[in-house]
């Protein structure tokens, strides 16, 4: 497999996570966002989105980091990492969702803001990411993982943005069940890092 | 089972829609968002999040549309509207997140902001629906559906909110593919229509 990304997305890196959790062979393709190959013709090829990451397996290319995992869960057989029940993947799906809305609209947005000067409102998703935080915060206190009593996709699909929220000024310090959550995903065996952002790109915000 | 709605919310139409689809018997409850009902204690108890649709069926409460979509279509055994390939399931998955994502706070918002004064910048919302609105047209140009040779609940998930995006003040008129494809899904046995907000409604924003 090979997979299209770059080393700072958070989508991306839900990707490797998941791939180093899994264990699964994988060869990388850095994108150069900074000269802008992923809107490029070959790359629009792969995703017309112009967005990373992408999977390529074979002649099965699959994009959207949600995507993504759903693939490599049931290619690999891995239904603890995403139950077949109707009501196990209902669970996961329920955070999937929260990954590409309010995740992806908030902490996510606010990171981007403050890398890149994206154009969002940065008081809007700032609140939007601490609103989606407190309630992360709160099904917390009752569990240890956001879909099942082990963790699956939906923890993964939460995990990159939620820890790098502080790069875009969303503090996480009022949360602490989110922290020890953030720490057990680390623990996991296979644990993929994400990078912390360069001081001279969150310099020059 | 026993769905927890609000005729107004495309959340809920799209579940609305599926069940209809699906001929699901179910019952409709009413939850009177003009009076805060989704913010009850009673409601948060079911769903923290304080958001319609919620679907109780006997002791199982799933919360979230997209969620619900997969529950109903693996609880009923309808893999064609949800795949159970790697390949299949994530091509559903894709769209699931753009549904969660670019749509929701794409002509979603911007039907939130007309119908109620939601805070978001219409600008910003308006352009982020033609920009996904751009994306679908492109790739109906080569399909019928949105993820795969049939309808599934991919198609079913964006459905409700580019119907309505014109509520929102985005024009559909440029999307001849997307004006085909909602068609499409109208002509579909079992169809349930989304009502058009009142005109009231619409004049006082």
């Amino acid at each position: 497999m090979k997979l299209h990304h770059h080393p700072i997305s958070g989508h991306a890196h839900r990707v490797r996570l998941l791939l180093g959790l899994l264990g699964v062979k994988h060869e990388l393709i850095e994108v150069d966002l900074s000269k802008g190959a992923h809107k490029s013709p070959a790359f629009l090829a792969l995703n017309p989105f112009g967005q990373i990451p992408v999977l390529e397996d074979g002649d099965i290319v699959i994009s959207d980091s949600n995507a993504i995992m759903v693939y490599l869960a049931k290619k690999t057989g891995a239904t603890d990492w995403l139950p077949e029940t109707p009501e196990g993947a209902a669970r996961v799906q329920r955070w999937l969702s929260v990954a590409a809305g309010q995740i992806a609209f908030g902490p996510g947005a606010a990171r981007l803001v403050t890398l890149f000067g994206a154009p969002f409102n940065a008081d809007e998703v700032i609140e939007r990411a601490h609103a989606i935080l407190r309630l992360i915060e709160d099904h917390l206190k009752n569990q240890n993982w956001l879909a099942s009593d082990h963790p699956t996709i939906a923890d993964i699909a939460l995990y990159s943005y939620v820890a790098r929220a502080p790069e875009g000024n969303v503090d996480l310090s009022p949360y602490d069940k989110v922290q020890d959550w953030l720490s057990r995903i680390e623990a996991l065996p296979g644990f993929v890092p994400f990078m912390h952002a360069p001081a001279e790109l969150l310099a020059s915000a």
